[in-house]
């Protein structure tokens, strides 16, 4: 991160020990120390209009779209400098997990050979970073950010949720999964702050108005 | 290395003890297991038709041209596959020597910032494998074009505006332009063809609700 002059390190549930002993580059000592420490990922990214999580997509199916990295990182500089981008990391043995990669707006992974797909954390950190500093100096201005915050897309999704429940289109057995479906739509969505302020307002009023109108 | 489809590994006076108690990534023993131990860098580079050095490039005044990472790549596979092109790295406290300089056809280093240019082993050479892979063959694809049809958008927008009234979001004064907004809404959010169908099985569900759950 130092190396290419990022420095909003987040860290979701740290192993206390590890991330407490965790000696730093030289030169890279305040990075580490400015680290924030989160207990849950929502938290974590609240305040991010675009979220990306890294996969090497061997194992699983997955359901967002997926890019290779020299194409995304076009995408995500056009969130910078006026939106807050964050590339999101799993553990270096068992990667994201599908709660995990449902808070993502899209996924992107290295481009590395099918018989050893899986890299070393740090190493895709660098090569990540490495990527957008390399595609940053050939693109022109950033277009302003239009993407809502995390918050507010994590807003609508429950509240979606809440209302597919109530009108019986999610029933509570299949509640974790279709919540994960829900939050992926809603990302793929791409909708702007205002947006998200008219949606929220819509399905108030439609939660309100099933409310009201159930038989008790 | 393994990840990006590089397997001769060749290292010149290994530090014996590390060397030999070295323990390489998942699936890429056979690699460290055949890389070539040599007493000098002549040796190591006998064979190659093109050797380029790395260097952060500060301390010293270089002797030859340096060129940055993704300027390096493609001169490098021109190399390829006829000739044999060799990528020096030094040690991760000291760098190449200037002795080992002179062994170089010339110098390339990774875009790092100023205040903190030098970087991990293995980090950079991760980051230069993967920009020779990057330059080798541009492996994304462009997006497809995944967006609904408008009569799907259209659908959308009848069934949320009944929704919107039926819940007083919309009054019955304010129809004509509301029904608008929504459209433009409906619109902007990117919608694929399997999300619109998802979408319009939401909403039919809770209209349904809202219906039948209405007192009468």
């Amino acid at each position: 991160m130092g190396n290419f002059g990022f420095s909003d390190l987040r860290v979701v549930q740290p192993y206390a020990p590890s991330f407490r002993e965790a000696r730093s580059a030289v030169g890279a000592s305040e990075l580490l120390a400015k680290a924030k420490q989160y207990d849950d990922l929502a938290g974590a990214i609240a305040d991010c209009n675009l979220v990306v999580g890294t996969t090497s997509a061997r194992e699983r199916e997955l359901q967002q779209s997926l890019r290779f990295l020299p194409d995304a990182a076009p995408l995500i500089l056009k969130r910078f400098p006026s939106g807050r981008a964050a590339l999101l990391f799993g553990s270096e043995k068992h990667g994201l997990s599908n709660h995990d990669l449902s808070h993502c707006h899209w996924l992107m992974r290295i481009p590395t050979s099918e018989g050893l797909p899986s890299m070393n954390l740090g190493q895709a950190v660098a090569i990540c970073l490495y990527e957008l500093v390399r595609t940053r100096s050939k693109l022109g201005r950033a277009p302003k950010d239009r993407s809502a915050k995390s918050s507010e897309l994590e807003r609508i999704t429950l509240l979606l949720v809440d209302l597919l429940e109530a009108s019986g289109y999610i029933s509570s057995s299949s509640q974790a999964q279709a919540g994960q479906k829900v939050r992926r739509l809603i990302r793929r969505l791409a909708i702007s702050p205002q947006d998200a302020e008219t949606v929220l307002g819509m399905l108030r009023q439609i939660q309100w108005k099933l409310r009201s109108s159930a038989p008790r």
